[in-house]
């Protein structure tokens, strides 16, 4: 399903090279202010430019076709399309038969049949995060001031980011990365029993974006190794603020009022210029490819600002919830 | 929210101190074989009993309310009963207003007033874990010929687990672990991008269960620290095999038909005898608490069941969207 | 599907000759205060006695089983269980394979196999609606001081309903009738465009009501016959007070202030002792078949009182949605 | 919201006057031919031309901009875009203190401030329909070989229906009408108990389009009238064929084979040149309007293909969830 959310809702579509990507935002309140503008530095963070990103190159103009008037939005569903232009999809008519590994190609020929869109990883490809980040500048602006940050700790396991980079594109290979995710200023109380801990939501965004394969919340992987009066955090005031973090942020699936801190962990992108083993569907024979196309070398270097978004959708959704903002800004 | 699924859809409701705890399932295909008999494994790996789960002992015995008609299922909402028959409520009346550290304490107060059931962690309780586990034996069923299994790695950060908790037990103190779940024989295809990946909603129920900090799928967080040529799981045959099993048998969201694999961490739980400092929440002082009442030590002894219910839970959801089984069994 | 609701979300279970029936209340505000007492009246309206209304005697005791505490909600999910107490199974045994006219037992039968509780149409049964009626009581307390009423307007085509029931008890046969429902006080601006009009919601959940056929908004289908400026409700004040209400409180599927008014249509009970055909499903020859058992001749006399709880239910759902009431009442 | 459906899903956007309205659909099988030409002739039906609709021409060309390849379906979701080209937004500002009588102006601007689009009724405007139109289109596909069909029976209470309009020009106002719809080859089976209903779903959709205000099924408020043994249709053969169809082809919420059948009732429209009183929400004087823009003196005429249009959607999200039709379309 391409559709989340209870009150602030999103549904996504698009392929990477098909007419383009968007996103669709239902429950956003009215009176919000938005201009193209406030988009820009965000989708910046995520565009490809810097070494070990694509050689793809797209403007990335968010054209805003519905739910807006006067610079403010109306109530009504706003929906944000981005055109692809720089699009080339012949490299990826000779993959159709002998499926990346570690790629989609293969599941995704298996669920849609010969009808799947293989362009590019057609909708399952990382482009439509574009469409997220613009979802996630408006999330922002419904949390403020709360704000939402992330940052990349570490590429290929070093925490020597360039450098680490610069190696794998030397070998035609690629590296993964580690993010941290930090919201700051968030209301007590965000977060609902049973099923939808402020965990269970942010996880399950977070999980759509291609590319992660684990996720830890405040001390995370480590507290499975610790005492329950090392990890437990002293409350120190009224307020519910604690002398350590290592819950995140996070009791009983709902926000304390501390930052609320998060890891994501980032594979490798599949797409390797390296050469690689695979199968021919068809024949059934072990061949060898070398994918070709224009891919990221380091995938990890643009995620931040995309866990920055999927966490501000989920966040914004909770405080419609909680009553925290109303549906009409006044 | 405590409502889950799509087309196989759960309710969760109880507290742990209350009349009892229970699930109402719907959407569970008609004439599946169900008879009370079925729930006493599982139901019994979840149960107290071991050094270092909680004295508090309770019968555990499923009441099938509705939908059950000579032992077969019938297409009509199944409603489970748990009845509390082991409680002690006097323990938490004292603690109204000294949260305990690492606790639902602050936030359930603050989320739900002066109204919430504080009585043992009220709807917040593992104790609601029960009815998870009985929702799992029929989503296991639904799923055979596959299956789903969970084991505790290592517990306080040991493989010695026993020697973990005895160790734990003597100082007053609790400790967490890591549980890996493995699940066979699933078909390719199951997950739909872009919202309901495979890890989304696994992760998703995962995290409702109290005490998760962190899951990561396949090599997980190690996988940050690995070459494309490295992770890369290289397809040996037109089904799909693959020679290693980094992406834990999920591609893009999809199975891929390897066995799905993840890990979680359980933090230690955050009720211990050993004195602790926390707030006086009307004084606003610092004052020193010494948790009464029964708790487990390790719970994370008792979590390897409840990860394979939610796991299962999900499996079938997607089993039924993706048509794999009939909504009537012939 | 047995869940209805987005921010008071119930779901329904049981069958009219299993262990008993019941509802799932989730996303109550927390506080607001409830005891046993609250459900007598609305219950008695429902039960049968008059003439015209079965024979079948329960007692109809609300059991609450979760979400209570100190008679006050709090905020988690309130399961409430009704036990069938006066059930005769034994009458239906015979129908199962000579479906009744106008009846679900065919449709049922189809739809769940073999498997489906047939006893006295299992969970198609009207029983269910006493737990509606039960989750309705609580809707109409989160309403006040809007308040929601329900009326027989006539039974059999008559105004003089006891005649008319007394002529159809006589001739061993059924009748059915028109209900009016009105809504006063509510705030102008619950519904949503485009899909969850105030008509949408309504009309999805009265249909969800055994026996009902028909609904209209206002003027309903004589607007159908109406010029515009005969239809269009004159605005004569700045809180949209109007001189008539042909639009039955509803512009734009949104509540405008005035009374939301609506009417429904009740079919005549299928289950009737006089003789009627029907086919015998194993040797497809038509048979003559007289309906046992204890039935309604009229139960468009229960209805009114559950017309209103659902009403309730829904206009509480979009009170929680529009910030009218808090989700913790202080 | 703007969503509806649970595996054939449908998100609406647009407004009368912005760049263009739209719809996305999500859950459509893959492998499904789709070509422009496809949707020609139920766009022509809604569109406006002949005496007594709008002298709005738009040329209503169905962009798809997501989820096709190869004139096939891929699986992923489908975006469908139509451009507003011929727009006149300066009839509306004077409007806006002056709210129209019958219309959405007053409660539209409550609910959304002046935040809300009040051009030509922004998104509550009947121009939104030539989207469900669309994604009719591709409903009724999937639900081949079983077809819907709706007629207009009646104008102004008039079976004449050209002289009706032809009135109504004449004096400056409007004037309703009925529709009739029947969906013929259904399989048995489809519809859930207890809120999903095909009458609940039906007219949960139906009440969406603007101007309706009545619904009734099979005999509808006729049935009211009648005796159970009148009333009940006799089962004929195995398949349940039945020898009257009082019921529409319903029986427990769920199609029993036989035609489904239903009428819907729809106001005049509101907009009419001929003078009314309303009140000036500013000064609070009553005051009269002549509503000038360009509007349907008998929207009835255009609407029957709308409501083909959401029958075939509900149907096709049954058809999908009793897994009479496949995922992808091999």
């Amino acid at each position: 399903m391409n559709t989340f959310g209870r009150l602030f809702q999103i549904a996504l579509f698009g392929e990477s090279h098909g007419e383009g990507v968007g996103i669709l935002i239902d429950g956003c309140p009215a009176g919000l202010p938005l201009e193209a503008e406030d988009f820009s530095l965000d989708l910046r963070r995520r565009q490809a430019g810097a070494p070990g990103t694509t050689p793809r190159r797209e403007p990335d103009i968010p054209l805003i076709k519905s739910g807006l008037l006067n610079q403010k939005t109306t109530g009504a569903p706003l929906l944000i399309l981005f055109e692809n232009r720089d699009v080339q999809s012949k490299d990826y008519q000779t993959l159709q038969d002998t499926p990346r590994p570690g790629h989609a190609d293969f599941t995704a020929r298996h669920k849609f049949g010969k009808f799947n869109d293989y362009r590019g990883s057609g909708h399952f490809s990382g482009r439509l995060t574009v469409a997220l980040v613009a979802a996630g500048v408006i999330a922002k602006k419904i949390l403020t001031p709360a704000i939402v940050e992330a940052t990349l700790l570490e590429a290929g396991g070093s925490k020597e980011i360039e450098k680490a980079v610069q190696s794998a594109l030397e070998e035609n290979d690629s590296i993964g990365g580690i993010v941290e995710c930090r919201a700051r200023g968030l209301p007590v109380g965000l977060g609902e029993p049973f099923f939808d801990s402020v965990e269970s939501l942010i996880s399950h965004l977070v999980f759509a974006i291609p590319g992660i394969k684990g996720i830890e919340f405040g001390s995370g992987f480590a507290c499975s190794k610790m005492k329950g009066t090392e990890y437990n955090d002293v409350i120190v005031n009224k307020e519910g603020k604690t002398k350590t973090n290592h819950a995140g942020g996070i009791n009983g699936g709902i926000t304390n009022g501390n930052d609320l801190v998060f890891r994501v962990a980032i594979r490798p992108p599949s797409s390797v210029k390296k050469e690689q083993s695979t199968i021919n569907l068809q024949t059934g024979e072990q061949v060898k490819i070398s994918v070709q196309g224009r891919h990221d070398t380091c995938i990890a270097l643009r995620i931040p600002v995309i866990i920055e978004a999927v966490t501000a959708i989920v966040l914004a959704d909770f405080m419609l919830i909680e009553q925290e903002i109303p549906r009409v800004m006044r």
